[in-house]
């Protein structure tokens, strides 16, 4: 193993993208909901535009305009928006209960069980991720993901990537910042990671938001490591 | 199953003295370190004043005395103190480290991964303890405790017995109190859960304070159940 890599004690991982298909979990669910009701949407384009909404409503929270607010309740606030402008204000609240849900039961990519079962051996494995303990915890009981720990924005009432929440984790684990890997899909992630001191995974998703589409899959080899998957992951660090 | 246990979706369990056996597994630690290090010490008495010094440090924090301290750096407290009345003020750093996170691999009594293993099956199973979230961690790593989630005072800046523990846990849970049940050998805990609304599960660990010793095992009905283990808790929920 490279000598930088002797020192990792555990690796935090994002989760929407990294871990889980979010984009095609959540598409699936909505067709098969919309096919259920008899609903003619665009659910590919109303998917995006929940995904869209995320980021700006978490930055209302950093900013301090809205009171810590957990990523459940951000959803159900987009949602209840997009339903609107999409046609669908006439849905009732079980159905919108059941369709943020849909964020509880996201699939994860192909590598993933397998590549986190490799890991877990040599290391402890936590999510680092903006999603609320309940998502987390639901989710990984769904798609059988075999955390040690699960941390999450709602632990430290800071999003991602204030440095709140990778210097929370390394903190709450008694580990050094550098004994701490964070694994995430997204290159800000992991900047600001390593602005805190961790150690960075960049693992190319290429599917992310969409086949083949958009997803920056390019190395930087500012990174301590870039693997094509969890299981390429594993194999370099000798799991 | 009975009708109040059929909305029960999580178990959030206590872990000193009713997952783990934390006086044998100390005990025999220290017994070891002191047969390495040719040490002669009664190490049931040391590890029964270790044990007997928990309580009052929490309580100072609890009180405001102490600014939060986890239970890591409490224990440690109280190791350095008890080094120097059994004579042994001569430790160093490296051995007082060792001897501090023993608390960090205690072994299971022989019912508890196995009885897990079946209530995770139908439940999330969660930690709540007054260990901390390394502490809680590298224990479960080392004994095999297969938890969904790991909730400990740290999280919530609060020591058990107080109600933002066991209200904190079930909210972050996104749970109602009722549908979360406390797992507990000491009654003390599961009366305050009960007082915030959770449903109770009293289990008699006669073994706590060594073999068939002072532990209480009487039943009380005003518990919601009253087990022998693990696995006779995991029949009664039919696990």
């Amino acid at each position: 193993m490279r000598p930088e890599l002797t020192d990792i004690k555990a690796l935090t991982f994002d989760v929407f993208g990294t871990c889980v298909d979010f984009r095609g979990s959540i598409i699936r669910e909505c067709r098969a909901f919309g096919k259920d009701k008899g609903l003619r949407v665009n659910w590919a384009k109303f998917v995006d535009a929940w995904r869209a909404g995320y980021r700006p409503a978490m930055d209302r929270v950093s900013r301090g305009e809205l009171p810590w607010t957990k990523i459940d309740v951000l959803h159900r606030m987009i949602l209840d928006e997009l339903l609107e402008k999409f046609g669908l204000g006439r849905l009732t609240e079980e159905e919108r209960v059941h369709l943020n849900r849909a964020w509880h039961r996201l699939k994860p990519w192909p590598d993933t069980v397998r590549g986190l079962k490799r890991l877990k051996k040599r290391y402890i494995i936590a999510t680092l991720s903006n999603g609320n303990v309940a998502l987390l915890t639901n989710m990984a009981k769904h798609a059988g993901l075999p955390w040690d720990c699960i941390f999450s924005a709602e632990t430290f009432h800071h999003y991602k990537p204030d440095a709140e929440t990778y210097l929370g984790a390394a903190e709450m684990l008694d580990l050094k910042p550098a004994e701490v890997m964070m694994v995430a899909a997204h290159k800000h992630d992991l900047r600001a990671a390593a602005a805190s001191g961790l150690k960075t995974a960049f693992v190319r998703r290429p599917h992310e938001y969409g086949r083949n589409k958009g997803a920056d899959l390019v190395d930087d080899p500012a990174f301590t490591i870039n693997a094509d998957d969890f299981n390429d992951l594993a194999d370099q660090l000798d799991c």
